[in-house]
């Protein structure tokens, strides 16, 4: 098992990207250049290249324990390494580094939290989605809750000392929250829960000694459905350290992820307090989820990326076979390394190039996200904030898709290798197919873009996108270095165009339309994006001499040649439409 | 877990392919009508829809017992069910059905293996790797080994009551089989031999009393390199029933397989005898790889069936949403069922329509076997044989590819519940990644299709397909009836041909250029072959009322519109040649 924090692609892309210039815009980002920066990530990335990547195989292998008789209900026992892992990742401030200042965080920038982010879940996905998960929780309190709630759970949460989970999902309803049946009951100043959820991520563990928990539950007398639903803070443990009456009524056995626990829930008369309003549960929720859709796609990119460590690694040792160019052969071998054969590069190519455009891209919606909450000018944040909520379902659903896809692609290099528990490929293959599911399935992320995110503000969003890249298009097209990447670019906008425009007059006749093309339409305009983020890497790139100028230069040619074609094909099946799959009766599937 | 063989579809294809008038044309198979084989693979369809089904997951989770303190040395325990199981599969026929009748088998043609092939895999495919490994074993010494050897060995492994291998990998080499270093001296009427082999399925278990091994090793005094391997029979137990000094060194622990031990097999002074003519033994290996590599594809095939039909049932009991169209709510309930959902038809239909097409292909390709190996005229067993050979690699590497794409997207289907142990489809994942490995990669077989199969014969074995493919176009181009059907079937043969041409000027120019377009060109290939298939069911179904042949229409339409845009893309990639990986320094990955 190798890895190396990609601490040199992370100082390309905020140069790329030009993140001083934009922090120096913010007051409050005025300690975090790129080098201070970069200084707290390449110290996240020896802490871990260390310490979480030997415990990942370890909590893989051994898993959770579940103590139907603990001492004040059902217990979960990670894995040993797992208390000292976390000790170490709390002492180092990785939980609240983004957290405000007044509650003891660190005030850095949300990029922070991906850069650092990226490093942990490469080195131990499973682990790292309890800080992940407690970092949405932190931030719909600071958003939604009212300062008692604030002052009495943040400081912790923050310092790691808790840790905090979201509770949505219920037997009957993962995708369709307007189903949840738990109840809230008001009681003097607060509420009484019941109710069962499911599929709660680190819902109950022993690394912190308390887990606060924000659900979703109805009140007595709430409307029906979607509209119906608030939003509720339940700690494990009461401010007296009394044991709330939440408890964990299983684990989930699971493909992959195994040392995350994903739990049964039950809330047996249990206290809560209201975050936020009445009945607006889901405006709630929604903070915590696009941050956690970021972070879900942000997964398949570490995935991609120590994936594709360990496959260069091997192909780089691995003997079998001669090149067909005598030159190439090692004549002190009576094979070569296969990192000489076309198809081996091929797959190396495939992983490397798509894994640096979509880094590239969710560096750049990361900061964009930095811009939308904090930056002084209105149109700026407007315009950041249309982004972001452009590309969360483009980066959780394509990233993700992608990120599996990449993995499978590093196991083959492998071989049979791959394929055994010997290589560390097989377990990030398991552990990367959750991605695919959670937080919103990426059909789900399709209906976020094509139903929602298409026409807000009147198609705003998207307008906003197509004069960006239109801009840097007229701005390049003539310039005879970049042709290379500017006339797929254009061909790549052109499709994105063709297929809008398809989508808009065929998805406003006849919305089935749009839902049965939403899902390749979303890949259309992740690879476009990917397109756009190569072209622009290329133009920072070209003229300069160091190494990863030359090495962008040589990658972004092989992803224009070699994976941006894969666009037409889903150009294509969007204008298809919807009726060769629509006209089959259920009885014919 | 559901499960049933596709009987009805079965049946569909044999019609398709005008099945009884090749078989009738076949002196050995007049016995073999449509009829009589679909009552042989209806009851085996019956046996394994109880048995090898409920089995699976059992297999998958108690996996095998290594005893390395066996009374004759280490041993390898299958699960207890196991053993009945393979008891029924035994006197069902199913092991030598296709075998000679000289030597016990059923004399039934290779079709016939194909068919129930597919059940045995969907219901259980660790298990039915034993068989159908034996069966290659089986055929190799039908073709090559010398009377006596036939006589002793073949009747008890046609019956079932021993079982074969094949031992070709090395820790040195899998791919590269000239690496081989296993040696074998002449002593008396026999060899001894010497060395180790890995990853050698069914190497060591407790379903049959004897394993006869079919093993690379190198004689003496031969050449260097792969003109320098002969092969050899060597039996667990020898004649007079003693242990032959062949053991099992240790299993593999591998993502999925868990039923099918993966054996390292040491041979000290082993006692065998050689198979056909010295040195010559990768000849007669690869008849017994041809035959495992259409049935590795065959494999992607059975998973993807039974993955949908898992899928299937998941989407048509859980509710969730409403669909958008008002008239097809369900009042009865607060959401529909997710089938109605258009994206999620997009996902089963994208696995029904490339099942089916893919399953066509393998019987077709079945048949041409059948007429290549027995037809009374030779230019009939002629062009039957060059298009197997053809087929070969494709339907091994796309059909597995396909196929994990398929379990992949079947899991989809369920959300989280796919992702859990409660569902077989997680297992289905796992046991199938191993198809784009074993018996070649896919990689390599795409090099055996660029590198030897379009070179053999002056281009002749492709020269036939595009020939068959022109004369039904040509035949069919102004049926009006067809014409969704023929006019992809036109663009994409217009692809092949593109990029046939840029391959063979650019590949003889630079053997590089092809072996970096060889899997993209292996895809396009297979994906115009599948549109091929589907033109035909189309002509066989127009016009005809029953509801297999609608739905066929239906299906095949979103085929021509959703899936056969993809070959664009692997034309497009094709041509784009070698540069912008073979330009990379090994430092620049």
């Amino acid at each position: 098992m190798v890895y190396k924090a990609p601490i040199e692609d992370f100082k390309y892309n905020l140069e790329m990207l030009a993140y001083d210039s934009v922090v120096s815009d913010i007051d409050k980002f005025k300690d975090y250049d790129s080098e201070t920066l970069m200084s707290i990530v390449s110290e996240i990335g020896r802490l871990n290249e260390q310490e979480a990547l030997s415990s990942n195989k370890i909590g893989d292998r051994e898993g959770l324990k579940y103590i139907t008789d603990g001492k004040e209900g059902p217990e979960v026992q990670t894995p040993d390494s797992y208390k000292s892992l976390y000790q170490i990742v709390r002492d180092s401030g990785y939980v609240g580094a983004t957290m405000p200042l007044k509650y003891g965080g660190g005030g850095a920038p949300f990029t922070t939290a991906i850069l650092s982010g990226e490093i942990g879940i490469a080195s131990n996905m499973a682990f790292y989605m309890g800080p992940g998960l407690s970092h949405g929780a932190m931030k719909t309190i600071l958003k939604k809750a009212d300062d008692k709630l604030k002052e009495a759970y943040l400081p912790k949460m923050i310092s790691g000392e808790w840790m905090g989970t979201m509770c949505l999902t219920e037997p009957q309803c993962g995708t369709d929250l307007g189903l949840i049946k738990s109840s809230a009951t008001p009681v003097d100043d607060h509420y009484i829960l019941n109710g069962q959820k499911i599929w709660i991520s680190f819902g109950e563990h022993d690394l912190t000694e308390n887990i606060i928990h924000l659900v979703l539950a109805r009140l007595p007398d709430a409307p029906e459905g979607i509209k119906g639903i608030s939003l509720f803070l339940v700690p494990k443990r009461l401010e007296d350290n009394s044991r709330n009456t939440i408890f964990c009524g299983g684990l989930e056995h699971k493909l992959g992820i195994n040392s995350s626990p994903t739990c049964v829930m039950n809330l047996e008369d249990a206290r809560g307090w209201l975050v936020g309003e009445k009945n607006k549960g889901m405006e709630a929720m929604f903070l915590m989820m696009n941050d956690a859709r970021l972070k879900v796609g942000l997964q398949g990119i570490a995935m991609s990326e120590i994936s594709y460590q360990n496959a260069l690694e091997f192909a780089k040792d691995r003997r079998q076979m001669r090149s067909v160019v005598k030159e190439k052969q090692d004549s002190s071998s009576k094979a070569d390394n296969i990192i000489v054969h076309p198809d081996v590069r091929r797959m190396l190519m495939n992983v490397k190039s798509t894994t640096e455009a979509m880094r590239a891209l969710c560096i750049y919606t990361a900061m964009k996200i930095d811009v939308a909450e904090d930056h002084p000018d209105e149109d700026a944040r407007q315009s950041a904030d249309d982004f972001a909520a452009l590309m969360t379902p483009i980066i959780k659903s394509y990233c993700t898709e992608r990120g599996f896809l990449n993995c499978s692609e590093s196991l083959q290099i492998l071989g049979g290798s791959g394929f055994t528990k010997e290589y560390p490929l097989e377990q990030y293959l398991r552990d990367v197919r959750i991605t695919l599911i959670y937080e919103g399935t990426n059909g789900i992320q399709a209906l976020d873009l094509v139903g929602r995110k298409l026409s807000m503000h009147q198609g705003r969003l998207l307008q906003n996108l197509q004069k960006e890249i239109q801009d840097f298009i007229n701005e390049n097209k003539d310039n005879e270095d970049l042709k290379d990447f500017m006339k797929p670019l254009e061909d790549s906008f052109k499709e994105v165009m063709a297929s809008t425009m398809w989508l808009m007059q065929n998805g406003l006749k006849d919305p089935e339309n749009a839902l049965a093309s939403a899902s390749d339409y979303l890949n259309l305009l992740a690879l476009t994006s990917m397109t756009y983020m190569w072209a622009r890497m290329a133009k920072f790139s070209i003229g300069k001499n160091e190494p990863i100028h030359k090495n962008k230069i040589k990658t972004g040619k092989y992803f224009m040649e070699k994976v941006m074609p894969e666009l037409f094909m889903y150009s294509k099946k969007v204008q298809a439409g919807k009726s060769s799959m629509m006209d089959m009766e259920v009885a014919e599937f």
